[in-house]
């Protein structure tokens, strides 16, 4: 069944009680080279865009297929979507997640109703489990993208963000498996040919960049990000047809760059995301696009993080600007040497949050040791300013 | 100059073009035990409800005030209201900041048009210098909260609130000197005095709530909260009078709990919030409020706060919320022992984040050590069972 305008509007209407129309929201604040706007579906019922997709999905179901209930098998954001739309919608859900996943997930999947599977293993031993009881139980399986009806509900973002911005000159779209984008472009180019769509994959997991790339549809052996939202190793062929067609370019982001937006998008609009959701914003601070003076809507998929990782992501993101650096410095093990490399450090108006000292690294000379301090600078250029301070008072750097 | 319901309403008048109509949130997916929105000013321009005050009062201002200037001492959110309402009204605008203040705050102050003057010292040097600025200048002094038109100003949330939710039962507000509560609280019992409106401070920085216990308007010797918006030693006596006759009761929460708070708002509806934001979420969560069952609004004044602190918050958040523990165990120095901890962990169903290993410690025995050990748990519970398991196996813990 191909995709219609018709199907995506009829999306819209069936979706209107459950979804936020969430908010195109003025980045002003963010510093880029064009006019930003971000489409909040962080900020969605579910903390992603994914219910609008499931929700649509079990609305075209059978009476009878509604009481055989549904399953469906992930450790993220499509298993909350399924959970809540499941539960809206008065059908039975029932979720496999490998055993492996994160408390805080589990727990928001069982709060929005579903009957949750813990599988010992990985992500395809729960599938392989979710399978045998979908055949077993004759409950619909939800695919996470590559169902027409799972695109119509994500593309029904697509008409909002004509709605809200209806001159927009590109709109950027996070790819996983692809049904979000897949859903936009289609909208987008229906309704505003000359607008640009473009995707973001994350680097370590750049599957349909690589299969659109080659003009086939394949797979990765394996993907490494931490953007969980988006490390799919195949993508779908309905969603690789649709890209192929509707999509302007893809570009990859590195994990650092999706940090340093993560950052971005909480110090500049307080607004929390995950990494998934941060790549448009990182392909636009990175100038990975041709978007210079346009007007750019950034699709902000999700916000799912575990607070536990954005400790870690603030601390790359940080780095990754300059406002955060750590110097290794060899120095002789007599008093007196951390008083002069305190002295040059408050001098040049950085604030040291951490100090190791350590005499009995392996190659070390048997009087020497490496201090290595943390500190808090303004960029780049201060951190080289530092770095040229400690080398003038004849400190030697590691 | 008394405040008048119509002087609120002109100020929403002229704040129109310039602040936005912040979103009142329904957040549904956060476990209290009333129904909860949340007024989101720490999506505001500049990232805090301050511009509405500031931008209110500058209006006020006669042309030749205008000419003249305005100036304001303060490292934080009325640093940046007052930069950005002078731009934005035409205005040349001088902040006097303590030079120990955060390099981001500065940047932001900068970069909303505001000339920045470093003053070597704390804020009382500030302060100090400012004056002498307005006297020799002429420029106009804009207060953080002591005044009537700046009050004005801040109470036009006070309308949007009861534009929004008519009904609310309960409107709950941060204080520090209390611009902010006197503004909506004047607001909402004009409009509907069945409504209640409640107040709340930092438990290291209760002036207010001292001073309305004691009936009279008194100060701090110092205060102590990492929520520095509502650091204050001392109320107004515009404000102090407001809230003896508007407010109906206030109440105190810790930085731990605003901590938790903070990170509530994050992990469940994905929005940044400042310490000062976050203490009325605290006040709900911590149940120190009549409000079970109601309709009630608090209000998340801010979002500015430092990246580098929010790490650490969310760091106390989870162990406020029994989701990150320390265990420190004491342990014979032999091979085999941290396998045997390692092995209870496991068993327990906790994940290992940091081990330290400390044979030197001063006060154990010379074939003893300690083993510190960080995890993370699911809540206190959890916490507990573990303990006991460590000493049902023979262990002693510290």
């Amino acid at each position: 069944m191909e995709l219609t305008l018709d199907r995506v509007y009829q999306a819209a209407h069936v979706l209107k009680p459950v979804v936020n129309r969430t908010e195109l929201v003025h980045a002003t604040r963010i510093n880029t080279n064009c006019d930003l706007y971000l489409k909040t579906e962080n900020l969605q019922n579910t903390g992603s865009f994914k219910i609008r997709g499931a929700y649509f999905k079990i609305s075209t179901l059978t009476r009878e297929e509604k009481d055989r209930g549904v399953v469906a098998c992930s450790a993220g954001n499509h298993a909350q979507g399924v959970a809540l739309a499941a539960t809206r919608a008065g059908t039975k859900s029932t979720i496999f997640l490998p055993a492996i996943a994160p408390i805080s997930k589990v727990e928001a999947t069982r709060g929005y109703g579903a009957e949750v599977r813990m599988i010992d293993g990985v992500y395809d031993d729960a599938y392989e489990a979710a399978v045998k009881y979908q055949q077993e139980t004759g409950a619909v399986f939800i695919h996470p993208f590559n169902d027409p009806d799972v695109i119509a509900g994500q593309g029904t973002i697509g008409l909002e963000i004509m709605d809200q911005l209806s001159d927009a000159d590109a709109v950027i779209v996070p790819i996983g498996g692809g049904g979000l984008i897949s859903g936009i472009s289609f909208v987008v180019k229906m309704l505003n040919p000359r607008c640009k769509v473009y995707g973001v994959q994350a680097a370590g997991a750049a599957s349909m960049y690589q299969a659109i790339k080659d003009h086939k549809l394949e797979g990765l052996d394996s993907v490494s990000t931490f953007a969980d939202g988006i490390a799919v190793k195949k993508p779908g062929d309905v969603t690789f047809d649709m890209v192929s067609k509707y999509v302007d370019d893809i570009v990859t982001v590195t994990d650092d760059e999706t940090a340093a937006a993560i950052l971005t998008l909480m110090e500049k609009q307080k607004v929390v995301s995950e990494g998934a959701g941060a790549v448009p914003v990182a392909a636009v601070l990175f100038n990975k696009l041709p978007v210079e003076g346009k007007k750019v809507v950034c699709v902000v998929s999700g916000g799912n993080i575990d607070v536990n990782i954005l400790s870690r992501v603030i601390n790359r993101g940080l780095i990754k600007e300059g406002r955060k650096a750590e110097l290794t410095i060899e120095l002789l093990d007599k008093p007196g040497q951390l008083v002069a490399v305190s002295r040059i450090i408050a001098s040049m108006g950085a604030n040291v949050t951490k100090v190791d000292h350590n005499s009995s690294a392996e190659n070390t000379d048997i009087n020497g040791c490496y201090l290595t301090v943390q500190m808090e600078t303004r960029d780049f250029a201060h951190i080289e300013a530092i770095r040229q301070k400690f080398i003038e008072e004849g400190f030697k750097l590691v």
